[in-house]
């Protein structure tokens, strides 16, 4: 199961954090961007290596104490179809550096097209006999909504190819009260669509307890957060909104099961743009992104 | 208003249909998947080849008839980033032989993520001091579970780009029900996320009396159909479900508003595949699909 492995490398490195790569142009240093410019001019292409150079910069810095990252999608999407070259090569070589890989997505369709969605991002698909990975992450994240016809056709590439998904439950963002908070039968959206999540996973649940239908469920909510972790005991946790979204440490406890497992814990810009907080010279950026990836770690073992 | 351009569309061809363009593998003739493999090899490269190649002609066959194409994201992210240049390259083509561009990605996200994914598929981004245009389509299919949020970033291209959006509200699939038909105070999840979307375009409406946020609504569902037209005055519809997911022309009825505008009716497999159905040779398969799209007009006005 995969989670099995995420949470073995979480163990191994004591470090429920997953560093998000969401490489947009302002976040990155001018150097990078000056040669990429250089190189390819004011194009898509010289957009798409200066993500791939940063994100390449930044793995070299963590691989060996943080054990996964969250490519979000929709900061390569940006950079047109050569913006999705650069998450493929991302992806390649956060996995070649033993890096646990969370393609931030938020996927969602139906029937034969989900699973289109589900072979480009975790599994395989058929080019004239030949199988290929498309872009090879170990989990996606995916939005719920459509109920299961959008979930089962994932949960087969999940067994068969050792993947792992995250359906949103409930959300770090201000308004997500709008729909997930709402009372159905005397239960929240939220509740109704944790629930679902314990029931997708049911039948493939690893060493640890948990099954291959995780959840992202926001730090911005704490008490949500401890209600859940309550009543999904089975549902691994991908905690967003740490950092820069205003959640601290002490939002967080809640995410963990009583032997501090259960979640990961994602900061993006915290990590990213960590040269500009400590005032590192932009050169040494992926220095600066190691030195908030410990103290992260740090602060987030005292809670759990 | 970007749906006022797609209405005059309509109006002009008499047509309220849009071609979905979902090319899988499986979907496309012979003869141009020996051509691609010839020249690229058992590769992404050739696959996209294929799949750009098909629409092509697909296109050349339908714009002086058909108003608007909808490529369905997932079929080309199949197919890694060679797919998605493929996307791009059939929306430039599409949108040069005059057609309307729905793009089918269902995204959702918050924040400067979501403005990442409007800007990636309606708007523009800078690159070094460039605009440039992704992907350019003119409208784009999103999820509303992370409430407004999610919705807000792009409503500002909406207005400023001339684009629109199709939320999700009651959506084809049989599960559809699982979370969408729930009770919330007396009102489904499916009727509050259509008032949203009243909600959302109320300061962008058209000269036809819809807004720049339409919903998408399943055919098969007419009584939700109807219900959800009398609801939604502002609202336009794009309706999934026709033909292969057993909807048929009566059950669309209840889309349209009393002057027969309001809706555009999706066919994605029943126009690319017409000709297995009509056996034609496969060589002819635009002809076909120009064949099935007059067959479908001249059906759908006769309800409408």
């Amino acid at each position: 199961m995969s989670f099995d492995r995420l949470i073995k490398k979480i163990d191994e490195m004591n470090n429920p954090t997953v560093a998000g790569l969401d490489p947009k142009l302002d976040f990155i240093p001018q150097f990078i961007k000056d040669e990429c410019e250089k190189k390819y001019g004011k194009t898509l292409e010289a957009a798409a290596e200066a993500l791939l150079t940063f994100n390449k910069g930044l793995i070299d810095a963590l691989y060996d104490i943080v054990p996964a990252v969250k490519p979000q999608c929709a900061y390569y999407e940006m950079y047109g179809w050569q913006g999705m070259r650069a998450l493929y090569e991302t992806i390649k070589y956060a996995k070649s550096k033993g890096m646990f890989v969370i393609t931030d997505g938020k996927r969602n369709d139906i029937g034969t097209t989900m699973e289109a969605y589900a072979k480009a991002h975790l599994g395989n698909v058929d080019v004239f006999g030949e199988s290929v990975a498309p872009f090879d992450g170990d989990a996606l994240t995916v939005n719920g909504y459509l109920g299961s016809d959008g979930i089962n056709p994932l949960l087969d590439i999940c067994k068969k190819d050792d993947k792992g998904i995250f359906v949103l439950v409930k959300t770090s963002n201000p308004s997500s009260g709008e729909l997930q908070d709402r009372k159905i039968d005397d239960k929240s959206v939220y509740e109704s669509m944790g629930e679902m999540c314990e029931n997708w996973g049911s039948d493939n649940i690893g060493e640890y307890g948990y099954n291959c239908v995780g959840a992202v469920v926001g730090a911005t909510y704490p008490e949500q957060l401890v209600e859940l972790r309550a009543k999904l005991p089975h549902t691994f946790f991908l905690v967003p909104g740490y950092g820069a979204q205003g959640a601290g440490a002490a939002d967080i406890k809640g995410a963990f099961d009583e032997n501090g497992r259960g979640a990961i814990i994602n900061s993006s810009r915290g990590i990213m743009c960590a040269y500009k907080k400590f005032e590192f010279d932009e050169k040494d950026y992926a220095a600066a992104a190691r030195k908030e990836a410990i103290r992260m770690r740090d602060e987030l073992n005292i809670v759990r």
